[in-house]
């Protein structure tokens, strides 16, 4: 044992056998240049791999001349939870990324702003260039889904914090939106039309208890449920369901609100995440209003019964964790229920009515479940 | 095995059981509320709990007409590297927070922007209030230094992805630069005078090689090392010293930047992260420049040898790695090199020649390793 502890004293340390790759990490920057630059618009500027990104605001001082009198940023940070833990697993990484550029549009757009620009963390146990590669096109992919430039990231090799093959990613975007404009939960009021639109599956929250499920029930990740089938569409394993990028509702939300010149069309919206529908809904609502949701006016995806059924579930508990279907709710005055929906139909979202806005204290109330 | 596995699948499962903790989020909420509201100035709107964070840009109207003619926003993304595994080793919360502010403007202030707000992440394996709240009011206590509000943040609990005791921080900042003051490595010329500014010691980078070089060599974080003690100071253990926080340059930066009307006074400014003053300062040369640097023109930090000889490091790689004593470099035009020494001096900043920039082709040259 002397003689071992005597070698390794004497032997010189560098960086790369302590575990940090420099090499690996320049590859990637390489690798992602023209992945980003398809994110770019002419309002990006500066050069790749300078110290911070650079987004200018007022282009060609058109857009805040034109745009916006008073401008408020808005800004938020999210990961994707434990989902990162079942693409790690299976070694799938090119979804992540849609689904971090998800989780933190769709906080934005509840402002009513619309996203500029996203950047990413990548927190990683060991930067291998095509993995990491794979979750960074996935972010610039959300990105454009999204209308937003991918103006930085970061990349952390830390394998005394991340188990082999383990990862996180948090995203972080800001947008903008004139004052006046912004949300404000004032203003949803009684009798206002609660427009729940569709979720693409379980979305990026309550994946520990996705994989509890499965753990306890002994499921199969990697097996093809013909419950879990949809008709028409190519088979796809356990895996492939939990998987679904979160649905990006960026566009579809932005366009609407700009469609309407009165500010008084849409008075609230939610974006459906941790808590489900009543953790999230009831952040819109001022404390005279409940919003009364009729959960048998839409039928949620087959993965929520699936779960339910093979974890024994209590049904709130499932509205408690999970979007059960819905994952954004648009909050609006009745006479303008029927062409919000038209328009956000039109931009191929599945909408539809849930509730309305009753007297109340501020709470979501459940009914059907 | 039957049996049990009968049981279980009988167990109704919730989300706490699969351990995620609802109720401690709220209460770490709760806690930091007044501790984010510090950080606010009379930009900052809408309520704590939002969706998202809200920071107005041109609070009555004032700011960019007076301020900035063709305002370009400057955002990085950053996390402090394996210095987390220290702090969760010996569970000291309060300073990463400052580590994390530090690492995002001071990239920030390289493109001569200032500061307006920031958000972080905190990745961990189980949401303790105390420690979490002593987390964020570190990030809290790094955004006062830096003069930017602390607007929002997420705490994801993943014991699937941390080990017990284990976290993992990444912060976002977001700064205004008026374009035409933005810097550029175009600027740099033969003849700029290299100024460094003191680090206050291993700051945010190269941990994973320090926790390799304490192992190896079998040294004890809480042991007292006479080497590594001030003259005057109270005693500092091992791991304190390798805690102290990361220096923030922003407010002096700032402040010096401002004090001149000509944007020529200054060419170019690096932040010394990974990759040292090589990797670092090269980032703000044009092709046909070199900075020639001589290390012997200051005194690196006592822990930079303590590290180099316990682990044998070459002095090649001891700057490839670490900022050996320089956290932050500042090029002037050579007229202006005392005044801006001054400057920084003036506001408690540590700052001397360090070199100059000579023709070259965008290398930086130690001289005296």
């Amino acid at each position: 044992m002397a003689t071992k502890t005597a070698k390794r004293e004497k032997k010189s340390l560098t960086y790369a056998e302590a575990g940090v790759d420099i090499e690996a990490g320049d590859e990637v920057v390489d690798r992602i240049k023209p992945i980003l630059r398809r994110t770019y618009g002419p309002r990006v500027i500066g050069k790749h791999g300078a110290f911070a990104g650079m987004f200018r605001l007022d282009y060609n001082e058109k857009l805040f001349k034109r745009n916006f009198k008073d401008p408020v940023l808005v800004a938020c940070t999210d990961g994707v939870g434990t989902k990162v833990k079942i693409a790690a697993d299976f070694k799938i990484f090119d979804t992540v990324g849609i689904d971090c550029v998800a989780m933190n549009v769709n906080d934005l757009i509840v402002q009513g702003a619309e996203p500029l620009f996203f950047l990413d963390y990548l927190g990683l146990s060991k930067l291998d260039p095509a993995d990491t590669t794979a979750m960074i096109a996935g972010v610039a992919k959300g990105c454009e889904i999204a209308g937003c430039a991918l103006i930085g990231g970061e990349c952390a090799e830390m394998p005394d914090i991340y188990s082999p093959g383990d990862f996180d990613i948090a995203g972080f975007a800001v947008g903008v939106v004139e004052l006046d404009r912004a949300m404000d939960p004032l203003r949803v009021k009684k009798g206002d039309v609660v427009i729940g639109i569709a979720s693409s599956g379980v979305h990026s929250n309550g994946y520990t208890l996705v994989r509890k499920v499965i753990e306890h029930a002994k499921l199969d990740y990697k097996k093809v449920y013909p419950e879990l089938q949809a008709k028409g569409q190519p088979e796809r394993r356990l895996v492939d369901v939990l998987l679904e990028p979160t649905k990006i509702y960026a566009k579809p939300i932005v366009k609407m609100l700009a469609a309407y010149k009165t500010k008084k069309v849409v008075s609230g919206m939610a974006h459906i995440t941790g808590g489900g529908l009543p953790g999230n809904v009831c952040r819109a609502l001022p404390n005279d209003c409940d919003a009364s949701i009729d959960v048998t006016s839409w039928t949620p995806h087959a993965i929520f019964k699936f779960l339910q059924k093979h974890g024994n579930v209590d049904a709130q508990e499932m509205f408690r964790v999970f979007n059960m279907g819905i994952g954004y709710v648009v909050i609006v005055r009745p006479t303008f229920a029927d062409s919000v929906i038209e328009k956000l139909t039109k931009s191929g979202e599945r909408a539809f009515r849930i509730g309305e806005i009753v007297k109340g204290t501020g709470e979501v109330k459940l009914v059907g479940v």
